[in-house]
């Protein structure tokens, strides 16, 4: 455990010095802009996409240099729908990570177009990507599905519409979750996979399909158990706002049963490749425990 | 002329054809972000980017499929950025060619992710291009640095900056001018040169930054002189709104010059071009003499 938590930190450090350099190349005018995406960009959080698409792309023997350019494209995307999930039309949240959201520093105005940006900037990330080789072409398409209307938006605006519309089906919970949470992490683990000449591709989109509906599991346990001091944001605000959850639909103690469950089903997904796959079961083990 | 508006007419409903038929082939879930993509796509307009691809495709012998592809992507992100413009905390519109905005239809959370849905779509229409030729890859990538923070996002931020921070600057209003109106239009003209192995590139690209600016200045000129009936939007909003226009820093009189000198900068660079470009002229006549 203690190897994958400094291989997890050494993964995060390495994407942040990167994403340093990035930033300080990048000219944006007018300022506010510039400002308003620093912000979020830089305002922490786990990294857990750029860390699990790095530690894949080295799994799999990938370039390298690439794979550091695909892991700043997903951090955009995940940063953006944040942004965008924070604004008072949306989820209306004040506190993310324990700072100020980006539209109460900067103005919705800005907000959304930080957002809009970073969305664009992924793509101008990869784009020059696919210039060098095939591989990256495909990579980035995949990951232009995973955060569309196929994917991450359609699961953000199924989970805004069933929380004004009343249902307790299980299988619209599962969309949700699939879309609104899988469909990155999937993105993560395949783009590594595509530039790598597509290798265990099913093994790791089925993966992190998995992985995805266990995490936002314990981000719904989490927004019933856990403190603001520990998670950054505000607490019981699913309930507050009639979100379409786990909890919901489960409640607390079958929500636990299904982590286990779900954890259970990642684990003989990895028995089934044939590489170094600790730092996926102690990653595992490590949402199963999170508090934040 | 009449060669010109039934050509013009010809490409439109070729490309609106087009447009109905991707969308038939699309299923997105909620129906109500389906909605809301359809209602903002299919509510008219000049067309006037696509059009220009593909015009400009046919005349440099580009493959017309790709070049339809990429038509339907820049309408993708035209139509994210008036959706996006037209929200409460932007441009406040209640309007838009005649109907109502996305939002006022929609909601303003729908109307945000409908853009960010549209955006999205853009690169994964192309994406599924830059499979088949390097060429595509180009063009793609040419299109995400005129649309992001290199170009319109960052003329739309300075838009709505310096409607709220007093200046006279005329390096600014270029500034905004060429970043929210040109790039778009320079990517129409410089994505079907790049998909035409570069060809005329620089001169297109010349062209489509001239013709932008005219075509901004005419848009400010219409603001004062324009009526709702023709232009299906409100007047008077630039200056309600104090955004830093044409008419603001050089005056109506002069604004009305700006248009002669620019459209002769557009026709001294088409004589440089050993092609036909009579559609481009009398698009030029079309743009100096609009009314909506």
């Amino acid at each position: 455990m203690s190897d994958y938590k400094s291989e997890f930190q050494t993964l995060k450090n390495l994407f942040e010095d990167e994403l340093n350099t990035f930033l300080n190349g990048l000219n944006i005018q007018p300022d506010i802009l510039f400002d308003s995406i620093k912000y979020s960009l830089l305002a922490g959080g786990k990294r857990l996409r750029p860390v699990l698409l790095l530690k894949t792309a080295k799994i799999l023997g990938c370039d390298m240099d690439a794979a550091m350019r695909f892991a700043l494209a997903i951090e955009c995307i995940h940063t953006y729908s944040l942004i965008h999930d924070d604004l008072p039309s949306m989820d209306n949240d004040d506190y993310r990570r324990g700072k100020l959201t980006n539209h109460k520093m900067f103005g919705e105005d800005n907000a959304i177009l930080a957002g809009d940006a970073l969305l664009n900037l992924a793509f101008e990330i990869c784009l020059d990507e696919c210039k060098k080789s095939p591989e990256c072409v495909n990579a980035t398409s995949f990951l232009a599905k995973c955060s569309g209307v196929s994917g991450m938006i359609s699961g953000q605006s199924a989970d805004l519409f069933y929380s004004k519309h009343e249902t307790n089906d299980n299988k619209i919970l599962e969309y949700i979750q699939i879309n609104k949470t899988s469909k990155l992490i999937m993105a993560s683990l395949g783009m590594a996979s595509l530039l790598a000449g597509g290798q265990y591709f099913d093994e790791l989109e089925t993966f992190g399909y998995n992985l995805g509906i266990l995490f936002q599991i314990t981000d719904d346990i989490l927004d019933v158990e856990g403190t603001f001091k520990t998670l950054g944001k505000s607490i019981g605000k699913d309930s507050d706002e009639n979100k379409l959850t786990s909890v919901k639909i489960y409640g607390l103690d079958n929500s636990k049963k299904l982590v286990n469950e779900y954890a259970d089903k990642c684990l003989n997904i990895l028995k089934t490749i044939d590489k170094d796959t600790a730092f996926y079961m102690y990653l595992l083990q490590d949402v199963c425990n999170r508090n934040c």
